[in-house]
């Protein structure tokens, strides 16, 4: 078989590793040039937050080992808030962490990895074309064919464009009225490596994950009208974060250099056209990033889509029902991650999770943990997180009704006065 | 002033009324040939039911006189289930009725009226481009350019799409699973003809608008599969809608003649860039029919945009909150139609309705009614409902805590034995 991949991010490029692995011929098209040659400038300093689902996807492909070494582990957040710093465990046992890892380092590793099982890589090529039928796809004019054509080419994907072309597609795209930009940190003495940064502002927020350099990659979400209004990036964080100005040197340069990010998020259906063609990642299910699960679903898609090369139907069915779910919990994790990562209450709740986990081990499992440290299919997750959540009002339930029969009675009692001592 | 209209449909050729009487330059562009000319069989048989919103934008343009005549009145809603049928007025007063009208005679005096105010017609003519900037737009390879471009080129719009491109849209378009056949019925002896017709039929239903030849168009919908999997129509009906198969004199050659429709809902934003280019009607928001609003949304965009033309952004801004609302009741109207009609706990929920909108006079106003037979913005209609029930809500807790504490009381009572007796 002759496999098409476009798109050589995280999802094509550990596609290929898989595809190669049993042999298959596989040519992956990259619109931009060999991050090997370190002249993309683009995907310079990102880095992202891996966990369970992407370390099995990286390990079921032989290459977690090779990984390990390029992250650094984060095991729990810090939120800064008020001047001073809370530190919140990521779960109750070691192994639940993230790893923060530059997606140029990860994805130069499964790059030459795939290369060495025989997969070729065409950078600085654009699919600007597909014939969903042949399947085919044009790179600079020319028709290439092959038996199977794999969209990872991202949240704007041109596979998926044609693929729906004249189908009846259902297709929801929504931009955040929020961007982004991305700024350099560097640790001061005494600073929590080993840790996700959270710099919870209202209507703003930063988010902050180690490189293996004792530089931090931040990341500053805005609205975007305030985002544009700012002329004096140093006067801006001294106003809304000033315990972050200290941590970023470069800011005045970086600030004008980089540009602003956009978030976008996708829902769309269909995947696939026949066994000819399938989507994976970013292209069939872009989410806000406030969960840190992007890439990890992405990576987690090569594995079953690996599992199913015979019928990319049944894939899209087992699948698409989860990444639904992983789009909601993104969205409402926005709402936490800025507004109540800075609140007693929320601090409080999370701290009553933990001890539940803890009280009831193996019977009570915060969604949270469910969906960073476990491979648990994300729509299972939330069925189980409402099935405790149900079961914790039930328990609320029956002990405020005692209580409050109890208090009846006794208001009862108080009403029929003697009538109670004469019993 | 030259606007360049895409679309002669009813949002396109009200538009153009609007314009041309305001002595405005105004060319329409429509893909489809000239609907007076009649040998347009695509568009040939589809009716619609007109209501305020629709009658009021077609009043301002001084044109609800010469567009009664061509209407059938329907004063209510016929349901045929198990053999019987029952009637159910559309509301309290006379006037709240609707008005069914074929689209064609519609568009044609529409059309007539703006042709007589100045307005250009091109017929067979497609834009195939759109320059935003301009503003210029493309029909058979040639740039017309204009001081303002209108996109009502429907649901699937070609103007939407290069309005979009590069930028950060929002976009949600959904296919219902159900396609749709349209059947022509003659009524038969003791038939109400000033009715909206429904036969519910779990999944699967059929809505029939009355013409004014004593035939009815009928709308059979049902999932794609079903429909798909009728290789009988005759037996098809004689089994899931026995009551209707005597209507339908030329099934069995009608099904095989027409087309199955598709049912597409579609949120979108942007509307508008600067003054140059907005979009109207179903090109903006198209909604599933169940609710019989997507013309009269249509329609009253016109009335809207008239009233905003220094500022699409204006018109934008305070439009879409309420399309977006009747985007949410369009969806569910479809499972009210198909489920609820035929139940009579559903019968008695809108009787209730009526009965309190009667007792209540100017106070109780059911969401149906002002959606159907008020201009109430969409989504101020739906917060006086939700009011209304919080309301109802209210008033039942009282009612039941009143009769709860009474039955507490009691039960404190017999507890306390004798004590009650001895006070
Ligand atoms: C600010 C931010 C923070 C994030 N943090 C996290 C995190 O902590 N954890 C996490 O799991 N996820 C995170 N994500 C999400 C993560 O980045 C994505 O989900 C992930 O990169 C998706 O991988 P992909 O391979 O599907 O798509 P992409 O990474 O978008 O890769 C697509 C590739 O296709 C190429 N391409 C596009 N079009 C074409 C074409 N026509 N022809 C050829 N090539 C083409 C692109 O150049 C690109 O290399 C974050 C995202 C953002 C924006
Ligand atoms: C089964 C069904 C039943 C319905 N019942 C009702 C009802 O009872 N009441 C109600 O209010 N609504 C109803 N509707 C909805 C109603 O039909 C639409 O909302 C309404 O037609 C929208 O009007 P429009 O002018 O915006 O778009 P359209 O009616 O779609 O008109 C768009 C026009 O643009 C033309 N066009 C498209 N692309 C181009 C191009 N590139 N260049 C030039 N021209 C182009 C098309 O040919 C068409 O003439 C129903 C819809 C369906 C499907």
């Amino acid at each position: 078989m002759r496999y098409l991949i476009a798109g050589a991010g995280p999802a094509g490029s550990l596609l290929a590793c898989y595809l190669a692995a049993r042999g298959h011929r596989v040519d992956v098209f990259e619109r931009r040039p060999d991050p090997r040659r370190g002249d993309d400038e683009e995907g310079r300093s990102i880095n992202l937050g891996l966990s369970a689902r992407g370390v099995l996807a990286l390990e079921r492909a032989g290459l977690m080992d090779r990984v390990r070494p390029l992250t650094v582990p984060m095991r729990g957040r810090v939120v800064h808030a008020a001047g001073r710093t809370s530190f919140h465990p990521y779960g109750t046992h070691d192994e639940e962490i993230l790893h923060s890892v530059l997606r140029r380092d990860l994805v130069t590793l499964l790059i030459d990895h795939a290369h060495g099982l025989g997969a070729r890589f065409h950078f600085g090529r654009r699919v600007t074309d597909l014939d969903r039928q042949a399947p085919a796809v044009q790179v600079e004019g020319e028709w290439i064919h092959g038996d199977a054509v794999v969209g990872a080419d991202g949240a704007f994907s041109t596979i998926r464009t044609h693929l729906h072309r004249g189908l009846r597609a259902d297709h929801h795209q929504e931009f955040l009225p929020w961007g982004y930009k991305e700024l350099t940190m560097i640790a001061t003495p005494g600073f929590r490596l080993e840790a996700l940064h959270v710099w919870p502002g209202g209507d703003g927020l930063i988010v902050a994950h180690p490189n293996r350099d004792n530089s931090l990659t931040a990341t500053l979400f805005l609205p975007y009208d305030e985002l544009e209004a700012i002329t004096d990036p140093e006067a801006f964080f001294a106003g809304r974060f000033p315990d972050a100005l200290p941590l970023l040197p470069d800011l005045a340069k970086e600030f004008a250099a980089n540009p602003v990010g956009h978030l976008v998020s996708v829902r769309t259906t269909p995947w696939h056209h026949e066994n000819k063609v399938v989507l994976i990642g970013d292209a069939c299910h872009a989410v806000y990033p406030f969960y840190g699960q992007g890439m990890n679903s992405a990576l987690e898609d090569c594995l079953l889509l690996d599992a199913s090369l015979d019928s990319f139907a049944a894939f899209e069915t087992a699948r698409r029902p989860h990444t639904d779910v992983l789009d909601e919990l993104s969205r409402e994790n926005f709402v936490e991650l800025r507004q109540r990562v800075a609140s007693p209450m929320h601090a409080a709740r999370k701290r009553a999770d933990l001890l539940l986990a803890r009280l009831l081990p193996g019977r009570w499992r915060p969604l949270y943990t469910m969906i960073s440290h476990t491979t648990t299919p994300y729509a299972d997750a939330l069925a189980r997180a409402r099935k405790q959540e149900a079961f914790l009002r039930w328990g609320a339930a029956a002990v405020t009704a005692g209580l409050g029969l109890a208090a009846l009675t006794k208001l009862a009692g108080r009403n029929t006065g003697h009538a109670h001592r004469s019993r």
